[in-house]
């Protein structure tokens, strides 16, 4: 029922005040009673992404998970993909770039644009990242994102459940206020597999040449991008309402 | 004009016999000037490719050059287009894997198929090499590759001028008869760039997964599909005749 | 009591005949009662040795670990390491080479003498592993190790407990008849912290520059020396009697 | 002669003086002709270091070097000493830190000590590269070093001869005014074998821990110990006399 799934400003709101301060399990449990099977959760098998997938897979061992295969990725992450298919028995629903989209740009560019600017650096994001995501999201109702509020400057305001006016449907962001913390203890506890990058001290999982190593307990995003100032770093996965200026009206 | 690059099977076999204890600067000179510019230079970023590049640039630094970019590359084989771009000023035309085969392979079979079985490494190759390398073939009539005789067993009876039957254009390998010693000394003297992981121990350079290091001097195919025996190793890049059983009559 | 923990040949057979077909917790439960404190638990941070550390520490946390740090670990181990300090609170304790050994080994062969020959990698080896080794087990009376007898031709007849000629103590090897299929559903049903090399396919864990990926379910030797024979394929940690032809009388 | 070597601090002035806007070439040439053999090279085979090697070996092929083994280096790093023993037949004299002295480190505060506090980063880097320097210039009569000005804030004001007086003995700083852009113009031309790191990103080069990509042009030491503030980034090998505020009357 496409009726059943659609939520109002109003209701998307409500839902964000009712789920703060609630734990993870409440919101992926509603958000999986409610959209399913037109619900989809993103995971780049970053520590956030491997703990909503556990709880998630609890609830519901047919969740649907995708990826981004961006071309560009480390074997780690590969290597936690094959972890997931292993443990939890799902096939991870990988989107990969446009054949033509990256030749032009390596063609053109060379395989290291994005460390030139800004906005090259957004391109290259647009072919590998954004483009496909606009994919993966494509008739579903809602997705489920791992991202924290503590991950970046661009994040302190992120709700729980939120219209995602990029895409067009729900954004469901269960560990919003989550610490760092908090996700290692659950991965710890629940012997979740996770990303041997993170023991090399990478916190945020990205492509291999635009992500490295930062202080731990330090804002994430240090280890992505680094040659940019904070308040321009995302890849246009997440854009923010304020940023896009637009109205669901 | 079409006609004056064709050459029949006679002409290809007194080529392959004329350039037999040729060195690879004579029969380089002879393709480009045979061919050029309907001829292209395939690189995979490994020290032979580096040296055929370099022959090739300093005979027309119009030269062009292509690689097949699998989504599964090391960073340091990015890093090595790089320094070609940089030293030579050719950009290396990218051949990428069709984003609709790639999605498919990674959401029925994960992200390691390849070390189930030979047919399941050969339907990988199939996608993410044997695929573009037809694209990057169209249209052209020859092609200059950096294989080696002594690099495998399948390799042995390899000739300086060749019929690719699989892709119906000439094949020039210059390096034919040319030993591991050849290329160092090339590179060393010649200051050429070549691929970090030569230094790490990997000979042959393929896609991260399916490229490990093996011993100095011993067959350079043992760090590619190791899993795998001898006779079976070849990604479909270079068939032999014997192989395909065609003729071209 | 010396004379307490002091075995017999004829003791040390008896005992290796009564734990043929137990289960590993039974050998080390055995081991610590009848040794510690004089015993010590050899970890190289590989799949088999996080399993015996497991079990060992829910017997008695205070357990006795041991590490030989060459100087030419993979940063993935040390990661390891870490993750044991983190999570079963044990401080392994490190054996390192000696300076003036390591100084003339490097001054005098160069940084990879160890590729040239079978007695150059051992003489490496000597100064890296067998000598700390030796001081490891100085003041023991038993150690404890995860070697298995599928791992390697030269470990077909490896007993539980045997006498160490070596060093002049006991050995056990509690996994001596386990499969590698025991180890990991024994680490993922425990949530064993293991090391990321395993996930990219190195199932041996040794010095970086003498490790490599091997075929899973392949002799998991293969991934070490791999320019060597098999047959002389130990570093000297692990001497069989046969080897040695020591007698204990 | 023990005097015929000595230079007091009006000569270091005057020569400091005397040298600045003159190439490395002459700087080398001054230093190699007034102090060797009693003169070494230090090297932990950056860019820089690889540079002044080829510049001192062209005008004397004795020249001594020698590096620090942490033993936490990168595999390329002593990739790229074995380069170095190859193409210019130089044993790099290696300093390994004191057996003793890591493993109670490693024993008592674990394998990432370094990462709570300055002060840890600072001990660890006494045992691993002050100690291990100390004894490398013992008994020397001068250093040189490849420090530039460029690279950081504590090392804005770096002369090309100053008096060392944590060691007593001369450093020669024969790049402190040259640019990145002229090393890397350097190497190229002369075709001088350098560190796979720096394609990957890394512009210098320590411990494996302790160094991560930073971006080309960006402050260098931007890469090293990144948690700490710029102004404490000193592993005490390169102390400055204000810093020390000894005098050598």
């Amino acid at each position: 029922m496409e009726t059943k799934n659609r939520l109002d400003e109003v209701a998307v709101e409500e839902l964000a005040t009712r789920f703060e301060g609630k734990g993870p399990e409440v919101v992926i449990q509603w958000a999986l009673e409610h959209f399913h099977p037109r619900i989809v959760l993103a995971s780049s098998l970053q520590a956030e992404d491997m703990v909503i997938l556990d709880i998630a897979w609890r609830i519901n061992p047919d969740v649907r998970v995708f990826t981004l295969d961006t071309g560009r990725l480390h074997e780690e992450t590969y290597a936690s993909m094959e972890r997931v298919r292993e443990k939890y028995g799902i096939a991870i629903e990988s989107f990969f770039p446009s054949r033509e989209a990256v030749e032009a740009l390596e063609r053109e560019k060379g395989f290291y644009s994005f460390r030139q600017s800004v906005e090259e650096r957004k391109f290259c994001c647009g072919i590998r990242k954004v483009e496909p995501l606009a994919r993966a999201l494509k008739d579903r109702d809602a997705w489920i994102t791992g991202l924290r509020r503590e991950q970046a400057v661009t994040r302190t305001v992120l709700r729980k459940v939120e219209f995602d006016h990029s895409h067009g449907i729900i954004k469901v962001n269960p560990l919003a206020d989550c610490s760092e913390g908090y996700v290692w203890d659950y991965i710890r506890t629940h012997g979740v597999p996770y990303n041997a990058l993170h023991d090399l001290g990478y916190p945020s999982i990205g492509c291999a040449p635009c992500t490295r190593a930062i202080k731990q307990g330090e804002d994430v995003r240090a280890g992505r991008w680094w040659w940019e100032n904070p308040e321009s770093k995302e890849c246009g996965l997440h854009v923010t309402p304020v940023e896009t200026g637009q109205s669901t009206a």
